[in-house]
């Protein structure tokens, strides 16, 4: 029998990672409503929001009303996205005590995403990181297309080693290894996991999957018997793929806490609390929730449930 | 690394657990077109219809004309689902060489489902198994409720043991173990399977998962890793769950196939023309496709696809 963790902390991208890619804009208000529902239901970690230029990400172009009007529950921790210094004094401005940095393992994501390749992106995070450091702000670093790119194809896992290195001795405490288009496979996830553990610690690595393929659980299944204790995921599965349009989000955040718990795995979010947050911002989104949980427990919720058949 | 099956034999379930389950009334000739698309694919099991009464499943009313109509490939089995010497009969009558036989794990849901104890299902199919043998006819056993029941909730895996074990020693060739109302998770998926593999050979097994929670491809995992190598799928993941209204069918052959191929996994599949399959399936049904793979290559068909973004 694999032996699995007995604990995962979650880190919930829904406001972020979620939001800056669905069409439907959100309000302000909401925004912060669901960052509080959602540190609500037991979540550790809830990636509040973006600080990257409103010209790149409209829909977040509120970063700091937002990060400003949530309500902030000890012990929880509340990573903003920030492209640069600039994002960074931003963010800091308004009480940021936690960022996320990223880059792509693939040069031409990276040089179609952001204009730079990969090590002036991480030239350009340099300074933020030391600045970081001097002000006791923790660091998490993203490194996208891990397991495949829109542009170049394959990415080679030497590749995706190096980025997530170079972003751990920087001073990144976690490293979170993105299949930012969801191509990757379960056997292909593990090679790759393994590789970047042989180089940083695994206690150090998260992992996130897009569900594009409906392969996102899966992934994650064979990430934690080789060790992960940190999945990224977003509530209702929000986020789509600017990559890949009409295909679907993040793991829906329900479905892995649903998998985890029945597991005997830990995580501390109450999953009732969980589902309905997901349907309420499915609802905002004048959408169906991308969670198979949301909606088998919506079913039941309007009484229509479990021994209706 | 764990070990995965270097070829996965796929038992395409769509035509009959997936239709009997759609509320949508698919023509008799659609019926036919379908069974002949899947088969054009490399599938080398598809289940075509169901002699159950068509009192029970109206929608598979036209059995025996779907059976006869269908253009039937050397090397494809084709079985069909039967309840009782009557079904076996009528199957008979128009050349059906494999049938598929059912009865639950969950006394509760037995009951429900067919008015009968577990033990008087399995005597009711002894003479069709005694008839079927004389004939030469091959038989398939599903066991269902595996993982729990919409009834009496938890299934002791004994009782999962102990319902395969009797379908395999009548004279079954290969029992499928299926989670009818998909509340299965990884580590409980594998643990029945393990116990059950205990008492029948894992070369005489398949799994069957529905979608329900969004677990299916993650329990899928988890056994191959046990070492099964059939796994029931649905094209499009037709078939809903009469027992949690508003829920998901089975695992969507699609996406199965997806990520078997990217593990390197041999299925004999055209993926591409699965695809094209299920969504001429869903278009019939009036609904999106539930493959993820599906909705994804649908949006690179539309010349919408990676490169978009």
């Amino acid at each position: 029998m694999s032996q699995y963790p007995a604990d995962v902390r979650i880190v919930e991208v829904g406001p972020r990672d979620g939001l800056q890619n669905e069409k439907a804009l959100v309000a302000t208000a909401d925004k912060i409503a669901l960052v509080d529902r959602l540190s609500d239901t037991g979540l550790r970690t809830v990636e509040a929001t973006s600080f990257v230029s409103p010209k790149w990400v409209p829909q977040l172009a509120d970063a700091a009303e937002v990060y400003s009007g949530i309500a902030r529950r000890p012990g929880v921790a509340y990573p903003v996205l920030v492209p640069n210094e600039q994002g960074y004094a931003r963010a800091r401005a308004v009480g940021v005590e936690e960022i996320a940095v990223f880059t792509a393992a693939s040069e031409a994501f990276n040089r179609r995403n952001v204009n730079a390749s990969i090590d002036e992106s991480l030239q350009r995070f340099a300074p933020v990181l030391e600045r970081a450091a001097g002000d006791g702000v923790r660091v998490r670093g993203y490194v996208s297309t891990v397991l495949g790119c829109p542009y170049q194809g394959e990415v080679a896992v030497a590749d995706v080693v190096r980025v997530a290195r170079r972003l751990h001795a920087m001073g990144c405490y976690e490293v979170s290894l993105g299949d930012t288009i969801g191509v990757g496979t379960p056997a292909r996830a593990r090679t790759m996991l393994r590789a970047v553990a042989g180089e940083v610690p695994m206690s150090a690595l998260a992992v996130h999957f897009h569900d594009t393929y409906g392969q996102a659980l899966a992934n994650v299944l064979a990430c934690l018997e080789e060790g992960v204790a940190v999945v990224d995921a977003a509530v209702a599965g929000t986020g789509g793929c600017p990559y890949a349009r009409g295909a679907s989000g993040n793991v829906a955040t329900e479905d892995l806490v649903y998998m985890l718990h029945g597991m005997g795995v830990g995580t501390g979010v109450d999953l009732a609390a969980l589902a309905a947050a997901g349907r309420w911002l499915a609802s905002l989104l004048g959408r169906e929730t991308g969670s198979r949980v949301g909606r088998a427990t919506a079913a039941a919720a309007d009484g229509d449930g479990a021994a209706a058949g």
